[in-house]
């Protein structure tokens, strides 16, 4: 059985608190915008393409809820939790996507009236779950290939099921190869300061029955001089029309180390993930979140007390340490620019 | 008032539960070897040079409540109390340093009895102490030469005054640069597992009124890419002849980061730190912890349970990478192995 991270249920939308995980399997369920834009905000449901997802359904809640009386009232809504759905998180291009996605719908169906554009919503909301799904099946087809014949690959973060309908991007390789009966053994790096590998990767891949080791991300440096690492794959919150790549912050860190090592550097993501509209990584905004992240962990304070922290919760990968682009359409390889047009206009 | 990190006191060594820190400060009296032996292996006590200080003072100890009627008799226990200390952590090399010297000292005075040796080793284990804070000084003021103008400076784990006996090696020449006047902010990597930066180090960079910003070691690679980084400062567990240096787990990949950013990479360390009988990095034992310290923080369960985890407590920065090392006595650049073997020869 596959994991579903979001879904609607009962004239809500409905998702697994990611940060309960591992210890407790609690859904949480929104029934209006506010919990909607609070689910992405507070992470309690976090991954880009998740992310999108959630904002999917939370533009169907809603129109649903609505009691406008006219299309272009519904439409002036939908204006509104767009922009207060967008600005939850600004790193991931996936949200503004998805919540564009569903707008344009409406506004395609707004001639037959508001009961045609909670119709088209609900079902519009449902098909991008499931492209995301597709696209993550894809992702892990064109992507196995790609893991070397020993199959130790280093992870950063959750790029998996969690992070998206299911299945995951960087981790859809992994998974294919393994269902494929390759040797896999996953080195997870457990993602200082949210945890998401430790508390998310680990869990999704215990639950996947795939062998991996937990190391924290000061370890990456090692098990590469140690040689235990034949590739590294990540996801993306973005990526620039250059193949810069946003993704949580360490990534940078370790394109750098894989480049250092002579180890092949792959991004995993659907084609929903890149953004022609940014130039170049330099435009990307960076989330900063709250430092009591950094100085609390799950909630007790590890830091003496008044120390100053900061919290960059994402960086920028420069195209040139990235080896490969993995896409539900194929892999896109250097140089990005012409090829990641080339992937955008082929859709 | 400077820190003392251990001391003798009413019969008993005295140490500062570094494990408990930065939310209380509680004292540990050890008033035998196997809670010496117990205060090392826990890490009540860490840091090369503080755990050479603390096995000088457990060997006088050990020679203080001996019954022992003859020279040899107590040169014997000696012997076995040493081989119990050394064995508590393998890669510091100051640990068998500093017995090795407890017991040539014992040996000198033997012939005078057992009483001589009972006071001799006090008073050894008291000049190991105090030469150790020398050392820290003389550290911070060779180094701080080598402090940018902007004196933005990155370091990693706690080489601070709990490390040593006071004052600390990385951060002596930034103390001694901001007791100057000049302008220093420290980026105190937090050090996963056990959190030395996040606890230790800020903690004492708090209290002496350095400035600082405390950021997950994830974060390093962003600080440098956006410049935030002038050069980065770290201690060492050993000094390989060649100059390779083993220290905390994350030391390596800072020094491959720091090589990548054109930043300089420095080690401080007192000259008892280097071990010119181990050839190169491949020689030093890696010591291995226990993984619950990766699959928990203080003592609650961050990864689901069953997980497997790594733990290597240190790893090895090649001497190439190595910009300088920061001694009592000066300055070391490369080529290591004539620099470091001129060092010692000149002791």
């Amino acid at each position: 059985m596959e994991l579903r991270t979001v879904w609607w249920e009962d004239d809500a939308v409905c998702l697994i608190d990611q940060r309960k995980l591992p210890h407790t399997m609690e859904v949480v369920r929104c029934t209006d915008l506010a919990a909607v834009a609070y689910a992405i905000r507070s992470m309690q449901v976090r991954g880009a393409p998740a992310i999108g997802c959630t904002a999917a359904y939370g533009m169907a809640l809603v129109a649903q809820q609505s009691v406008a009386l006219t299309p272009s009232a519904l439409l002036t809504e939908l204006v509104q939790a767009k922009a207060t759905l967008d600005s939850q998180r600004p790193t991931a291009v996936n949200l503004a996507w998805a919540t564009s996605r569903m707008l344009r719908r409406a506004e395609a169906v707004a001639s037959e009236g508001v009961e045609a554009i909670k119709h088209a919503l609900h079902a519009e909301a449902e098909a991008i779950f499931a492209e995301d799904l597709a696209m993550c099946h894809a992702i892990g087809e064109h992507g196995a290939s790609l893991i070397p014949p020993r199959g130790h690959v280093l992870t950063h973060c959750n790029a998996g099921g969690l992070a998206t309908a299911g299945y995951g991007t960087a981790l859809a390789p992994i998974r294919t190869a393994f269902a494929q009966g390759r040797p896999v053994h996953v080195f997870v790096d457990e993602t200082r300061p949210f945890l998401q590998g430790a508390r998310l990767t680990a869990w999704e891949l215990l639950q996947a029955g795939i062998p991996q080791t937990l190391i924290t991300d000061n370890m990456a440096a090692f098990m590469m001089q140690r040689g235990q690492i034949d590739c590294v794959i990540v996801g993306a919150d973005r990526i620039a029309a250059n193949g810069d790549v946003a993704n949580k912050i360490g990534t940078y860190g370790l394109a750098v180390l894989a480049r250092y090592h002579n180890i092949p550097f792959y991004v995993a993501a659907p084609s929903s993930t890149i953004d022609l509209a940014t130039a170049s990584g330099a435009d990307i905004p960076i989330e900063e979140r709250d430092p009591a992240e950094v100085t609390h962990i799950a909630g007790v304070a590890i830091a003496p007390q008044g120390v100053r922290a900061a919290h960059p919760a994402f960086d920028v990968t420069p195209n040139e340490l990235v080896t490969a682009i993995i896409t539900e359409r194929g892999i896109v390889r250097p140089p990005y620019l012409a090829a990641l047009r080339q992937l955008e206009s082929g859709r």
